[in-house]
């Protein structure tokens, strides 16, 4: 904020100009990015939490030897599944990288760091996580497509019918992974215009 | 080539500068993009067929009434799993994204096209054809990973001990998506890199 003086018409200079953390031009982008960048890593952190803390044991009666009930405890985690752990990876990844994304651009901006690599790294890293979070988001969504279903020709029965709090927990962790990956998609665009907006001047 | 004649220094002009197909600069990575281009699109183009093409029909004996044998006829299709209906999808996009951006390319080369989309279209689309192929690679991956191990805790057992041929052209097609999805990954980082020099002129 410029104070001004009374009589004085040039706003009072703190002397910060050369160590100002605010990018001179596109502030708003920036701002936009940061919160895109928030956003997302919320969502990816979210889907890794709800789905590696993704845990239900049921006990079933298989079996009656006279009137003795033979029961069976089976759990369901989210471990048995490597599409699952596959997804807890990426999204954990996903999350690490946005904001190891805001701590270089914030360091980037605040030192007016005007290397090479400011704009071209996060366009081709954001790329390249894109890939990973959509990777991990899909496996897993066809996976609980299976748990949901079943599968009649390989005579996969679905499991969501015995597991019904492990499924919708997983169907939580994939809407916030899937919204992780749609920011990311967004997030991916805005570095590519925002290495060629730079490339430019 | 430019061909000279005896006495005159100057190369015969054959008049083709202004419709020249070549860039003026960077040659050599125009090969090389068109060369990866045209490798990917190929490495889709194999995953998608033995995928689509991929059925296996068998008969096993299920009982034996007196001394008549029942036979059960079972046919493994891809069409029977969502995760590797959407692998085809996917590189099938994958394999029309590369033919496309390589006609686009030479189009836009051909005709001297300056327009501020050339190489920033390639970056965006690029990018968004890694997270598709990645998606369906990977899905396509996991679920062939039941198919082979088999998920004890769900009980699906697994199918590769009888549809092993099923099995194998999968394995096949899924080699073919991977080789896709590291090509398209290295081509969307060359986008990238050609978007950053091309807005730099």
């Amino acid at each position: 904020m410029a104070l001004q003086s009374g009589d004085n018409e040039k706003p009072i200079s703190f002397g910060y100009n050369s160590m100002s953390w605010k990018p001179k031009s596109g502030t708003g982008s920036y701002w936009t990015l940061l919160g895109l960048r928030l956003l997302a890593a919320l969502a990816a952190a979210v889907a890794t939490l709800v789905m590696a803390l993704n845990k239900e044991t049921k006990t079933f009666v298989v079996a009656t030897i006279g009137t003795t009930p033979v029961n069976l405890t089976l759990t369901a985690k989210f471990q048995h599944t490597p599409a699952f752990v596959f997804f807890v990876i990426a999204n954990t990844m996903a999350c690490f990288h946005n904001l190891v994304m805001i701590i270089v651009d914030f360091l980037g901006t605040k030192f007016e760091h005007k290397g090479h690599l400011r704009y071209l790294m996060p366009a081709i890293l954001d790329m390249l996580n894109v890939a990973l979070v959509s990777g991990g988001a899909n496996a897993a969504a066809f996976m609980a497509e299976v748990g949901k279903n079943g599968n009649s020709h390989a005579r996969w029965d679905k499991i969501c019918d015995k597991f019904d709090k492990f499924c919708d927990h997983g169907a939580g962790a994939l809407i916030a992974s899937f919204v992780a990956l749609a920011l990311m998609l967004i997030i991916s665009v805005i570095s590519i215009l925002k290495l060629r907006a730079n490339s430019k001047n």
